[in-house]
């Protein structure tokens, strides 16, 4: 474990709840209740706006801008370009979730159209989805993972370097490269992918951490550390994905900075 | 407190649970959800619909109309704007919720757009949203307050009289006017914050109100006091924002009008 | 109770949980959420896509695809057709869910337009929604059922050899007919219509049912006495609609093929 970057976290936590950033999200319909849930009941303040004609108002003062392509059409593709690109001219972070990229011809080439046209900060996805946007073609089943966390870091650091990003492959064990650092988080609950949006909750989750913190890296492995202690303590109360889901956002909003240094587990490798 | 208002609440609690009117909420995708429980939850028929081609249709035999700008785009604008000058022109009640109104151009425009071709029988937000539809400009962080629910009784009245409203604006205390008079209700929870579409879920029980009831400054203030009287009794048993947006469901389901004439405090100046 | 359909229905029941299907929904705004966290619940794999340009190339790895008209407009009906084109192709089932027609022209025309030209496997709905289909024309309010169960066994039955459909009209007591089998189903709560989307729900269920099971009587029988059970476990536990739809995925989640065979309760007539 290292103690500095659960302390990091730990600070980045306290900032968060002190600051309420703004998050500006512009996401799949299906989990846009649970992650305002989410960025609100961890101390943030999340804002869904999605029209061309205010997401560059809208963005001009946000903290971070979240992009989720998990129900995209061409109306908002070109949203999230207008508010990425203006995103990118302020340095404010860009969080990326390429949900289903690999699935379908629209969402791989809207995923890499992003990443062209505006950058990411930070790249969220499991290990089909991020593979799915480099040069060694694969292809995902729906939105589940079907490459292993282990097979796919070598790829993920190379393409970490080929986009000036930082990934971040969840799964069982989180990875975390910007290409040259390797970072593993090891919080988290088998009950996870049992609840939609959880996938997507990270990447906003991980949204809040990056308005507060410059090192993507540590935002990154903080707001998963962070999101997977939640889910701990949210797994050891459940009784389903259900009541699993409500204790979830019960969490965010208990955990203390304190609590989390002490249970973030975060290795640099 | 105005025992005459918690007797009247209670009245319209229960025929809101005979009745059962149809509400017709234009609202946005975060919401959405939501809403339509809460409003099957206090025992009224909910329905959301947002395509031109039925909205005029579908709001010709709704008890009350419930506009709500938080995820709008042209298209939503224009059905909104149909839907509206229909339930005019039938003396249907419209609610109007104007999220973030003051944040961009794009809302502040359309929420007063809808004022002027429209008209809204009720106007509800938070001090913010409010003030930025007057002539006194200001500006909203996102969709949260930054003015006082004090510092904005004076305006408001002005406002409802400009625009020919009753104006509810939400907070730790809300306050109703229509220009003239002015309630205010002390019910909530300060959990109610960390929920999103606790602000949209007052407007949409408001509209539930109003669809039984001709004195809107009733309607208003019977709807925030149901809403935050459930909030008390979700407070008292939540472990957090999870939980308590669930148990606000289970309130506004057991409240009985009984319950609503006692625990409501409504107080006209 | 027929055995046979009890020992059916746990099979397809072990079926999904082993197989994961994918179920491609392209569905309303309103429900998204709680019908993806219902179908992961139970063990199927839900994906939500609606744009023209992908619907055709998920759909052709989906197991089924269900259609639910509930927040339609133009762009969505297309893709429904493209999507239901492409399933009817492949004889991939399709599922549709005519919310709310007969209440407005949009919908009932626009559910009459999916059945012509992609047909139905199972059309899913309340008993008015179902009798708006046919001939004798009848009126809805808003999405709620005006027509008893009984009065429309004739008319469902008539209605699905006309349209070579499997009609499940879902009530206090559920009947399903091909238009010469009548089955029904008594499993269920009465919280279930105080929950938006348990109705959506029902059609989602069915379809992962659908996607293990070439008997579409069976299928849509099965489906809903596995929700059905799911709903009186939640009963029992639940205070109120808001802990009833969480206890309801807590059960979805837990309810073992074992558990379905003793507690279905489908009866063929």
């Amino acid at each position: 474990m290292s103690s500095i970057h659960a302390e990091q976290s730990a600070n980045n936590l306290r900032k968060i709840r002190e600051n309420k950033p703004l998050i500006h999200n512009i996401t799949n319909y299906v989990v846009m209740n649970y992650t305002a849930n989410v960025l609100l009941a961890m101390g943030a303040s999340p804002v869904m706006a999605h029209a061309a004609k205010e997401v560059e108002e809208m963005v001009s003062f946000a903290g971070s801008l979240v992009l989720n392509i998990g129900t995209l059409s061409d109306p908002w593709i070109d949203s999230m370009l207008l508010a990425g690109r203006k995103a990118a001219s302020q340095n404010t972070p860009i969080i990326l979730d390429p949900v289903g990229s690999g699935a379908t011809t629209l969402r791989t080439t809207s995923a890499k159209k992003i990443l062209k046209e505006c950058g990411a900060s930070i790249l969220r996805g499991n290990s089909s989805e991020i593979l799915s946007l480099g040069t060694d073609i694969s292809t995902t089943k729906g939105v589940d993972a079907t490459h292993s966390v282990a097979e796919t870091a070598d790829t993920a650091a190379g393409l970490a370097r080929e986009l000036t990003t930082t990934i971040a492959i969840t799964g069982p064990v989180d990875m975390i490269t910007d290409g040259s650092r390797v970072v593993r988080v090891e919080n988290g609950h088998p009950m996870m992918p049992y609840v939609t949006g959880t996938g997507c909750s990270a990447t906003a989750v991980i949204g809040a951490f990056a308005a507060v913190e410059h090192d993507m890296v540590a935002a990154a492995a903080g707001g998963l550390a962070f999101l997977g202690l939640a889910g701990e303590r949210a797994g050891s109360v459940a009784n389903g994905p259900g009541s699993f889901m409500i204790a979830l956002l019960d969490a965010l909003y208990a955990i203390t900075p304190e609590d989390l240094q002490k249970g973030s587990k975060i290795m640099e490798e």
